[in-house]
């Protein structure tokens, strides 16, 4: 619970109707996109200028009470989860679009923007914003700022990041900080803007962001190609590669992740593959054509039994919705489903599949794996049952061996979704030690009390492994 | 002097002949890229090995003695010029590359590489490494990273930070950390790879690097546009990208550069322009081809006076010479050339190039201003004396009136040439106070004791300014 005098003087800079701590407000901000995690915060608040959250973090800075700034909650991570209490600030009634910049190609938005609202305000400009979270429909730009939230288009455009240019952020004291501008180049002293996005919501409650556009391309076209053999989807995508071909999108699905999705969507997928790839090519359409002619063969000469060419666009949406439905249909088998992102060089997607195979053997639990295969990034996805203490133990070990197995293969424990709680135990067999305690120095450094969103990215004790290799 | 006694721990690590202290290698290594600075170091030192690099930080950290790490000096920033003395540590004998992994387009190097050797190394190999500093005939990768250096081809393909997916480097204790990896997406804790991009050696001492590959290129065009009318080449920067194109190099002279570089080139150059663009597109040839047409018209419509399409390669690089030569050229004119890089939205190059102008004249110097307009990236160069300390004087009350203008109009005081020295003092303004607070405490972190390339980024004073306008 908030003390009273707290609250009147959160209500004093927000207005009485902003500041809540009845229990619908509580129970519904006590958890996020990540299943089996619930924390009680103590209040919710909803700012609605930079000020205001300046004010407020100088208040709850006072009186030495955590803050959770948050968007929608979609991540999953459990990186806005209230584990120590404290107040949840909510930001989506900054919600505004403030700028388009037709000449410089870029848009100053607040960070409770919603994702898919902006991207579909940018296509109607006739400009492009390329990340595309699976959760934009409900994800804010902030959530994807705190995250660095990729997409299926990150192969060939990059991520969050790429796209921020600039950023207003509030620190933990109330000062307001601007980083860069609506610049293509900035090097007046570190990286702020960078070092912010994918903080995770842990050195300061970012409230605006300049981001880039980009012209749209102008052709698209998209293809499946289905192998009975799981080394020949993955030669296959760094074959695409080695042959110069960079694809907007260049996704995996593996064999029980198929049955399921043919199930769910009755899409007539071959039940006997062990992998599909979907690959969407975009830019000039001479361009696409001949890259797509060209994955085609490739794709015959590493034994694709079949491959499939959209013929036009209603044709393409079918097959994009292999991958598109992958999370929904998996979600459907089972009450819990744990999605991960362990991500490794993209020559080592075979191995990596193979491996979570392996571990999902050892352990007697369900994996389905999909994700960006062109990336590295994969979503080995457990399907459970929260009420079954047992399996769940059996499902965690099983997640620790994936994460194990990434790093073992050059790989890292998160390449999208962030650390959060979720991962915290992990970070250090990514990052050593002195890894660790350097970003210690700079939570440090940017945030002294501990007071913003705190239990994140950093775990009381981390795990242990036989073998760490660390120089 | 280095204490007898360190010197014989160095020497024990790196071998008598690499611990030097004689007066050619002090005074050699007491200067950089940048006019008018010189301080002598104590030593100078050149480590094999991120193991000697480890061993060799720890000595001096334990003698509290300053460590200048450095490529081949050629920054424009003072920043390795050893202003408190201590060791220069030379990156050159750890120049190998270490590997080229065709399946995941990255290579590992170290980071006394040469950059145009590996330029041209990876060129051989059918593939692509866009940076292109000017300086990249004798620059390093590791200079390059320290600074983030941009090149002609930023707009396109962006700066040396966008082609950096890891890093091993050496931590002010000695202690080796690894950022990244061969990884497309990597969000495992905050971005330290992002962070070292750009510390100009004063957070760790960068050894490796894992930089992105992407395919090359297969068809290029190169052209001029020649106004007589400032704006209307400016406009035409905002106006081809307004149009959807993003040519792969557009860049800007002015009047004064243009005169300066005919004389020297004897390129036949019209000398009554008062702007030429140079630009040139890049990608599939049918591509490149409707992207020229489209930029000649636009160029058309904002009444160039002429515009001139390459017909051959040959032509291609006689319009390049152009741009190439203005550095040489300006630096025949007067025996000391310093040449700048305020950078502004790109909307705002026409007011700043006229700002630059008024400026010069109000001081009486001689700035002529050439650029990577596509970036907002200008260079502002000033030949004077510096034997004359009157006009030397001007020149710097000219400068700084110039990063003032290019904050006013929404920009910042470096693009692509970093802090160092030169700058530090004008840092606040662009970052503000809290900023220089938050980049002072990463500092901090990293750097407890101040030994790495002290006395860069942050000034012991900041410069006034009547108008501070930071939220």
């Amino acid at each position: 619970m908030l003390p009273e005098a707290v609250k009147k003087e959160l209500q004093a800079i927000m207005g009485d109707q902003w500041v809540r701590d009845d229990q619908e407000a509580l129970v519904t901000h006590s958890y996020d996109g990540t299943p089996m995690l619930q924390s009680l915060p103590d209040g919710v608040i909803y700012p609605a200028s930079t000020e205001q959250v300046s004010q407020t973090l100088k208040v709850l800075g006072r009186h030495r009470i955590p803050v959770i700034s948050r968007g929608s909650g979609s991540n999953l991570c459990g990186g806005t989860v209230p584990v120590n209490g404290g107040v949840v600030m909510v930001m989506h009634r900054m919600n505004k679009i403030l700028e388009v910049d037709l000449q410089n190609l870029t848009a100053t938005v607040q960070t409770g923007l919603n994702t898919k609202q902006f991207s579909t305000h940018i296509e109607g400009l006739g400009l492009f914003y390329p990340p595309d979270p699976s959760s934009m429909a409900i994800s804010t730009i902030g959530g994807n700022i705190a995250e660095n939230s990729g997409g299926l288009r990150g192969l060939k455009y990059g991520t969050t990041k790429d796209y921020v240019l600039g950023l207003e952020a509030v620190l933990a004291n109330g000062e307001i900080i601007r980083t860069g501008g609506k610049l293509m180049k900035d090097v007046a002293g570190y990286d702020l803007t960078k070092l912010l996005v994918g903080s995770e919501g842990t050195l300061a409650v970012i409230t605006e962001a300049t981001l880039k556009l980009i012209p749209p391309p102008k052709y698209k076209k998209t293809m499946l190609a289905m192998f009975k053999d799981i080394y020949g989807a993955a030669r296959t995508v760094s074959s695409i590669i080695e042959n110069r071909i960079i694809p907007a999108t260049l996704e995996f699905l593996d064999r029980p992740t198929i049955r399921v999705v043919d199930d769910f969507a009755k899409l007539g997928l071959p039940l006997d593959m062990e992998a599909i790839l979907l690959i969407e090519q975009d830019g000039d359409e001479e361009t696409v054509e001949r890259d797509i002619q060209r994955i085609s063969e490739i794709c015959k000469a590493e034994n694709a039994e079949r491959t499939e060419i959209a013929a036009n666009e209603e044709h393409a949406l079918k097959l994009m919705t292999a991958r598109r439905s992958a999370f929904t249909a998996l979600a459907r088998l089972r009450p819990t489903t744990i999605l991960e992102d362990a991500t490794v060089p993209r020559s080592k997607i075979a191995d990596m599949v193979l491996e979570i195979n392996k571990i999902a053997l050892k352990h007697n639990v369900q994996i389905c794996t999909f994700g960006h295969a062109g990336d590295g990034n994969l979503h080995p996805t457990a399907t459970t049952d929260a009420r079954d203490q047992e399996e769940v133990h059996r499902v965690e070990a099983a997640f620790e061996d994936i994460f194990e197995a990434a790093i073992r293969l050059g790989g890292t424990i998160t390449g999208e979704h962030g650390v959060g709680l979720v991962k915290a135990p992990f970070l250090e067999w990514k990052v050593g030690p002195a890894g660790i305690s350097v970003m210690q120095g700079i939570k440090q450094a940017f945030d002294p009390e501990g007071l913003l969103n705190p239990g994140k990215i950093f775990a009381k004790a981390a795990r242990k492994r036989v073998v760490i290799e660390h120089g």
